[in-house]
């Protein structure tokens, strides 16, 4: 893997420091409310130094266009509110214990807190979006929510069965996560009042770039250590969910090696040592290879797809994410 | 108790039943996904025969004005929605087994399904709501969602604290049940078209219905049959959610009855027979006519609220279901 791929996104950063500290400022603000627990337990997920990479992607879209204004940090603080939703409501789902290497808000305050100002925060989005009044980011945040809440239980309905193949995984990565990236692009262009054909590219790219991501993501559960991903490697695994290395690994299996993954992945029998197991028959068979290859090509997509906008260093940048999307290693 | 008060609901259904029936079918319309299990596991919930009373009140107020139109029906369709999203929210959070007599989605579908359909319900709404086009209306609901959500967090906030007095609690329910009944008539004037001033009228009204409601809710659970509520009478006790019987009866209470609460509320302790000590303690002290009196003066403000607003059946109704909500055994 590359030496220079934190770079990438140092180096977006670095165009958008500005944007990104008002951004932080209006997170703040917003998540004020006067049930104290409220912002308690929304600052623990949303100060514990997420990447802001999709609030980032507005940020860098509205810029791309040479936008001037302040309503792209608005909106990129929506985009984080939504996605902070989303891993708190995740958590719960999941029952998952450490994220970015802290405590998850379920294993401090139960699970209880957690729906709520999850829920809180989906709201307080929506409220925000209407104080700014335009119709059509309402249109992108509302079906964007849909699309993701679709895709969780999608994803969900494809646990622990096998049969989900590469296709139906692949749709579940674009709803539950590429669907943000989506949108979190697009407002970029949206806040510049640019045409719907142009937000339209830079929804193309963040399409893309999620799935690219995501696909990393699910591999990297079997290939990383706990300490650089934050989160606990093998989760995957023992919740039983069908990513892609799983998915290709069984395709290729025989035999004994297909009873391996249906007693683990369907029935939930996973005695010491069968995670040790998943990860050498994942490596025998290739399939984490095969992700990273799939990975790459969505990666060039997005790249593909900021064709035609303007040469500038955000585009370029941009551009570097979507390399640095297949290159991280965590 | 009054014989005739289911009379009440009757009375009202009949005056929009054609409204009804095309909200009813809007419900099914929008419920739509391809993700098959959301339309399944959102109508176990909607068909369970809820009393439809929110969306009903949208209905009825915008009759009231004489409207003409259909807009009310999605407005109705949406109250409805959101109502449904906060009671899939709330089933896990309480991790109640039955609603309406019927097994709960939680109970039937486990913890994960129920947070991701209420996510959908929350999103189509806005959906439909961005689709209508009403900054007015998205302004209503978003603040409504984002008002419910915190008194969710208060309430859990509260629980199991014997601090909590008569004003945070009416301070909770005014929040979590009552903002939703504020909404929903509200909004019929604003589907109606009229002023803010007449659309507050209504306002006002939901509100205090919403809170007379909700005190009935709470106090016949130390009342009535479980068959009859169709949830489980003695839930609230064994959360140790602090409602106005328990606040009344322990505020007057003395010695060791004070202990007994101690123990019961705030150290979880209900050893077999505690329930039935709890009813005792509170019939002694008369908490529950406390409770039912405080009731019927915020359904006498409710019916005050209306003064002003055209001599219509409807009007009538509204001033009979505001009777009725104390006067009701479930």
């Amino acid at each position: 893997m590359a030496d220079t791929t934190p770079e990438a996104l140092a180096r977006l950063r670095e165009l958008v420091s500005d944007d990104l500290e008002r951004t932080n400022r209006i997170i703040i603000e917003q998540l004020d409310s006067h049930v104290e627990m409220i912002p308690t337990l929304g600052q623990h997920l949303l100060n514990s130094g997420g990447k802001r990479l999709r609030p980032i992607l507005t940020l860098i879209a509205a810029k791309l266009f040479g936008y001037q204004g302040n309503d792209h940090a608005l909106l990129a603080a929506v985009v984080e509110f939504i996605h902070t939703a989303t891993l708190l409501h995740d958590d719960v789902v999941d029952k998952s214990n450490t994220r970015r290497g802290r405590a998850t808000a379920n294993s401090v305050w139960g699970n209880k807190a957690p729906v709520l100002v999850g829920d809180f925060l989906f709201s307080r989005s929506f409220q925000i979006l209407v104080e700014h009044g335009d119709l059509r980011v309402l249109r992108i945040m509302a079906d964007c929510c849909a699309i993701i809440s679709e895709g969780e239980v999608m994803q969900l309905v494809a646990s622990n069965d096998l049969a989900t193949n590469e296709a139906r995984y692949l749709d579940v990565v674009k709803h539950k996560t590429a669907s943000l990236f989506a949108s979190a692009s697009q407002l970029g262009a949206v806040a510049a009042g640019r045409s719907d054909e142009e937000a339209a590219k830079l929804s193309e790219f963040g399409l893309k770039l999620g799935i690219a991501y995501q696909v990393v993501d699910d591999a990297l559960d079997y290939a990383s250590q706990s300490d650089e991903l934050g989160k606990n490697v093998g989760d995957d695994f023992q919740e039983g969910k069908m990513t892609l290395p799983v998915i290709h690994a069984y395709a290729h299996a025989e035999g004994e090696e297909k009873e391996f993954w249906q007693k683990c992945l369907e029935e939930d029998e996973q005695p010491e040592g069968s995670f040790e197991r998943a990860i050498a028959l994942i490596r025998e068979r290739g399939s984490l290879e095969y992700a990273m290859g799939k990975a790459r090509q969505f990666a060039a997509e997005a790249k593909a797809a900021l064709e035609g906008l303007p040469d500038t260093p955000e585009k370029q940048a941009l551009a570097n994410l979507a390399d640095f999307s297949v290159d991280r290693s965590y």
